[in-house]
């Protein structure tokens, strides 16, 4: 077992930087792409050799330090019986979106052990395995309001904000709701087997400061509360850098970051006992191996030594992103360290 | 004259705070729409009747603290020659975007006292009408540079950060021509009698923490060495807040922030001496009267009797928004202080 990854995650590696890549299995990689050819990718999701067989994919590939189950946030609301498809062009689709109090009232109870049973199968499997740690993950409850509200994406989040501002109640009722359903996912996932958990609140970065505070923070704070004894737990926002001290105050074991932040000087008003994660700009793959290595370096030089840093983007890999260039990434910041 | 929004930008205002809004004079005033009825929005902007006419409307109807012209970031490429028109669902096109480095050799060195002279001259009919201080504004060099390659509205900048990862000299090129066509644009303005100059780098905001430093920052801090005796400067990037020191440290007359930060915090960490603006969630104006007013008073009173605060949004008002809202927030902003 290679622990590099959950020794950094408690602050205490001494080895080299660990590396592993959001979204590592992906669109990217030749072998995911032939499987998608005969799976539809919600298909992909929901079998659990299907989970198993596409999360080892780029730990094979490219020897990632942790492996990231292979899943998607969205799969809580298809519980919850919103409808979910995937669309190649415009991505997610919820076919009968939130439009009033009453459909928020009418959603079913869930329990993550029946209704998503079949990840914890794909978790087990995948222990049975693994030479690395397994992250589990769930997106957060603003997130996943705002999907369920918008039915797509939309970066303007303009009916989730007006709804949350003209009747922040029945927001904070789906909210609550949303919460006990990832605390329950999760949860499951623990008792699997995942070593790590990330919440993916990708769009409360979009929220001005005040409403972050209401509708995303104290949420993943209690998120955080009900897991961290049992595993450590990673929030990542887009746009987090702006909320770097908030997510502080809750006190999670890793902050992830997007590519705006400065790290190293993040890390000196980070308390000591929070790991890291980041922050590379996917699209610094698209550019030659040297651009590519140098901009690594100067992350790894600005870090070196910190036993709480793990290496990664600061978003999701680009489908089209080159496949030798995640390769030299992940050979330079292993040889780097 | 109505002295309190240059006061505040020198950080010694000691009456009320005042108000304006970015993009105050738009699509969601009916008069605005009247006249855009009438003329082509380009025509709106090249005629220095119809710029004196639109800035002013926002004043008359709202009794705003501070014109802004009314004008568009994109006529400097349009002098450049690359061609612009505005399409009412794409928003900004470059007919002829930048493509290679030759464009970029190819691109004709203008002068703004002639190319742009019609800015001047609608600054100079507003200087004999107005009895509020006139800002003037440019584009930051990255974000122009941007529009001229991406050719549209493209959030992601694919283009633009491949084009920059591959070819550095020629982009750093393109921004050098740019800045020196930026400082000329507001060295006319500031002849012609503007009060204040904005500089929105609206897209910087999604540039990875050292890209940042070598493609916006460097630029913005040319401008204002280059202008600040004559003229104060205020900085506005979306996402300045991940980037509040960097933008301190080139000692701008003024921040202006998006949505995100926490002003009363920032103001902590910001030199005394740097006055800034912001930052109300434009989605705010979509909400009852009684939310927006309780938001304004959640700023003001982190803020009161700060000598340099200036209230705005922390993003242009949206077309959509219901007039009688902004009437509400000016009028409560005014007698709040």
């Amino acid at each position: 077992m290679n622990f590099l990854f959950l020794d950094a995650l408690n602050c205490r590696n001494k080895g080299r930087i660990p590396i592993w890549l959001m979204r590592q299995a992906g669109r990217y990689m030749p072998e995911y792409r032939a499987l998608r050819e005969k799976h539809l990718f919600l298909q992909m999701c929901h079998e659990p050799e299907l989970i198993n067989e596409v999360t080892q994919l780029p730990v094979r590939s490219f020897g990632m330090d942790a492996a990231i189950l292979f899943s998607d946030i969205l799969l809580i609301p298809e519980a919850l019986g919103v409808g979910l498809h995937f669309n190649d062009s415009v991505g997610p689709v919820i076919e009968r979106p939130l439009a009033s109090s009453s459909d928020i009232a009418s959603l079913p109870r869930i329990q993550a052990r029946e209704d998503l049973s079949y990840i914890a199968k794909g978790i087990r499997l995948l222990k049975g395995c693994l030479k690395v740690p397994l992250i589990g993950f769930a997106g957060g409850p603003f997130t996943l309001a705002s999907y369920m509200i918008e039915g797509k994406t939309d970066r303007t989040l303009r009916k989730t904000k007006q709804w949350m501002l003209r009747d922040p109640a029945s927001f904070h009722h789906l909210l609550s709701l949303l919460c006990e359903c990832i605390i329950g996912c999760l949860e499951m996932q623990i008792e699997a087997g995942i070593d790590a958990a990330q919440i993916f609140d990708s769009w409360a970065g979009t929220l001005a400061w005040p409403q972050f505070h209401e509708f995303s923070l104290g949420y993943l704070q209690k998120i955080v509360q009900r897991l961290k004894t049992r595993c450590p737990v990673i929030l990542f926002c887009k746009g987090a850098s702006a909320f770097t001290q908030e997510l502080a105050s809750i006190h999670p074991g890793a902050i992830s970051f997007d590519w705006n932040a400065n790290l190293p000087a993040l890390r000196r008003v980070l308390p000591a006992n929070i790991a890291f994660q980041g922050n590379l700009d996917p699209d610094i793959l698209h550019a030659s191996k040297s651009v590519i290595c140098g901009e690594a370096a100067r992350l790894l030089n600005g870090l070196r030594g910190d036993p709480g840093y793990i290496f990664n983007l600061g978003h999701g890999i680009h489908p089209d992103t080159p496949v030798d260039s995640v390769r030299a990434l992940v050979e330079y910041v292993k040889e780097f360290s």
